[in-house]
């Protein structure tokens, strides 16, 4: 168990009349409690607040009239991960996949895993089933792409990644699930916080199906996996944007930030460690 | 109110051990009620059936050995559409997209509306709000794709079709909810069954979001929308496909069929009314 | 006739040994005579220059060691084009297109004109065949586009103009000639110098071939054609790069300039009038 | 020292009045002397015969009316290329690259060089320089694609390749001329008759300039390098289809042969021969 304390700020230049959707909170789930939270937006609006079901999803959305709006967001939480020994941890099989998860061994936007079936499994078919193939995957994606803030942007896809061999946490996440998925392994896109990354941002990473469960991986290997909080999950990062805006409004200033409480007693660092929290 | 019955056989070379998923069962829902069916393997196999929750999906998957696989449905269904004077229907505001079909908004395998969104409010940013603009959308797509089976295949997104100008009733789907979602109008992709298509087959259009409910349109127009049954919903074709292959398994033959009772009544085909299912 | 005086001024950080080929020395031809020219390397290099056989590309190529290095070239020139009246302007039959201008007939890396066949032909397929041919597609592409600095980069192709709607001068020019090719009009891409460009900067426009000849035209209509200076033509922007680096040099600033002399008379603007200097 | 007997016979249902342009006779060059050759058209047309310049490529042009059409090539070659020990062929440095061959470092349609630049030099940057370096590029995409007929089309690119790994000898080809142009080695496709291919067939392969010349490759190892003869050369396939149609002709036929002559003693196969007939 520990306890994580995460924020942000955000300023926009607002220009007209625009629908801003936020997907910035915590999700509220039983191994990611809620201890404290507060979302404030300057100037005072009403602002909705909405759920996504069974993910635990959240989402807040606000008609902004113009102006220069700040939304600030903190919140405490309790993370009482499930761990395992990677070992002891097996992937499902194809008939076992529950109805919920089939989605996720769909190719989407940004993970075109239809295409990247055969290289999928040319490299990674033929090796021990299990968490470790999936990890193998992850080593692979970090091996081979470098990390290039600005070489990407808001439509590169897995295959766009797989071509170029450069990007940032979020296309890290969309080849490595492509990968996933075209070996049959349910993956999907997790957005959230991440303790001590640097530079300090919202952070990519994802989560496969095993065993049952989702088990968290950070491809980027930017973040330890005991300190991710995630905000949200979905198909690929397209279903995760942290702000959505019909009409016109203009980010000035975005800072993020995400510390262990003083008191936590993290998990250590530990490749054979496999963490669930979904 | 009407009645249709609908039907399949399919036949497969199953040559491994294979997971087969089909998606070929009607959706039971308030407006399209199952008044008999029947769905036989032979061999008898112990097939599993999967439900997907609030949008009426449904499915089964079966574990088969090595053998010949015949597969045969039939259904009979008590169609009772809302209908509606199209110019009556108006958009839905931005802010008011219920939480559960945000998703629809969001860009899929096959519909790149991110890609899209420039293309689509230069073309049709400007029409007058409402039904017609969806149907405006789904007339264009009509008229600029050249209808063409075999000219594409199951990778083909809405961005190729809008570059060749060809293509099957998946294909006209994918372009159409594509520019439906670049104008920020929720559409989604419906596989099912229609009466009198030619050649028969099953059939793939689509439904957009409108004053709160979701709306049947046809871009490819060879069907009558009050001759349709809806099998499921999905962002795109990926997630309707009626069959899912794990393993080794050739489809070797098909057929599906469509017809309206002798006692229904089906609607008369208007193009003033609009229809809804969901 | 009229005169017109080019130049351009880059500089350049130039970090290790640096192999540097420059395209930007107006080319020599009948149409198109180079009064006076100078080409500065500061610090002093030894520069080879190059010569591209029949459509009289030049290029200056130097091996430069790690230095600030400014390169300035100014060259008056007198431009005598071909003029014709539009209207007289035929196509050229495709049994009579000469051999070396058939290459300009295949698709090139930023001119799919294989996958824009179909779009080409319904598009433009009826029209009246002729120098009005092109010029309708060159407006169309003008009106299609929005101009938008930034929006596209060095990798991207007519196909993508097609998608996104949205471009500079190059992408004006790609989208064009690939059109042209679809429905089988021999284009190709020029890059050169043009008087009154805003902002200043290097110019890309086409060439069709019709009637025997080349023909100038500019998608973008950011100049007037009589007040274009080619440097050099190729398939597309691929292969008239301002500057091609091998090895690590960075362009610290660029200026480039064009204006008509005093004493010229230059033609005056007129739709009819069909300009060839090739 | 050896002579090839080539020949193939082309059937087409011309449907209307068009344009045909094969692509089919052997080069004439130093290396690859014309000793006969017989071209028939069944029945007679007025052909035109082209000659592309440097390169030695050659084309055939007939305005064909409506008919069964039968094209029948046969030619005797006499190969005499020039042989070197593969250790002993260097790299051209970059500033030594001859003006004409320069356009062959730059993408083309089918050869993304500019998008996969950084996978190529991450693959293969650190390897020692020279015809060793080639050889390992072929070598990878020999082992990295699943030659499978009918995966791709006409339209696959490198790129494609590079995702879905399978493909035919034209896909082998460019990849490989991507990867060496990515890393500055100047590439090119070459189409050709290849002795022993099986299935029989038009063939594709690619030529690397290092130390002054053009040297063979096959990045399909389904060919000997000394029974390979050349049609022609261009940037991709897209310069050498062995036939272009303008109008409507469908090829209902096609055969294809090579062989050596019992008298010729052909080199024996080496991988340490490197092998220049340009």
């Amino acid at each position: 168990m520990s306890t994580i304390m995460i924020g942000n700020e955000l300023n926009y230049d607002v220009r007209q009349p625009t629908v801003l959707l936020f997907k910035i909170s915590a999700a509220n789930t039983p191994h990611q409690k809620l201890i404290s939270e507060e979302l404030h937006f300057n100037p005072r609006l009403q602002v909705e607040a909405l759920d996504f079901g069974s993910e635990g999803n959240r989402a807040h959305r606000a008609l902004v009239q113009p102006c220069k709006l700040q939304i600030s967001y903190k919140a405490t939480i309790e993370m009482t991960p499930e761990v395992a020994h990677s070992t002891d941890v097996k992937e499902a099989a194809s008939a076992q996949i529950p109805a919920d998860v089939l989605p996720y061994l769909n190719p989407s936007r940004y993970c075109e895993s239809d295409l990247l079936g055969r290289f999928a499994f040319e490299e990674f078919g033929n090796l021990a089933l299990g968490f470790q193939r999936v990890q193998a995957i992850c080593d692979w994606v970090n091996q081979f792409i470098d990390y290039t803030p600005g070489a990407t942007n808001a439509t590169t896809t897995a295959a766009d990644v797989l071509l170029m061999r450069t990007g940032v946490c979020r296309d890290y996440a969309h080849l490595a699930i492509s990968l996933c998925r075209g070996i049959g392994i349910p993956a999907r896109y997790v957005s959230g916080y991440a303790v001590n990354l640097n530079p300090p941002d919202f952070h990519g990473f994802i989560e496969a199906f095993l065993d049952g469960r989702w088990f968290l991986f950070d491809p980027s290997k930017l973040s330890q996996l005991n300190g991710l909080v995630r905000i949200g999950t979905g198909r690929d990062a397209a279903d995760v944007a942290f702000a959505t805006i019909n009409g016109n409004a203009i980010l000035t200033q975005k800072s993020v930030w995400a510390s262990h409480s003083n008191d936590s007693a993290p998990l250590p660092p530990d490749i054979q460690t496999a963490i669930s929290t979904a």
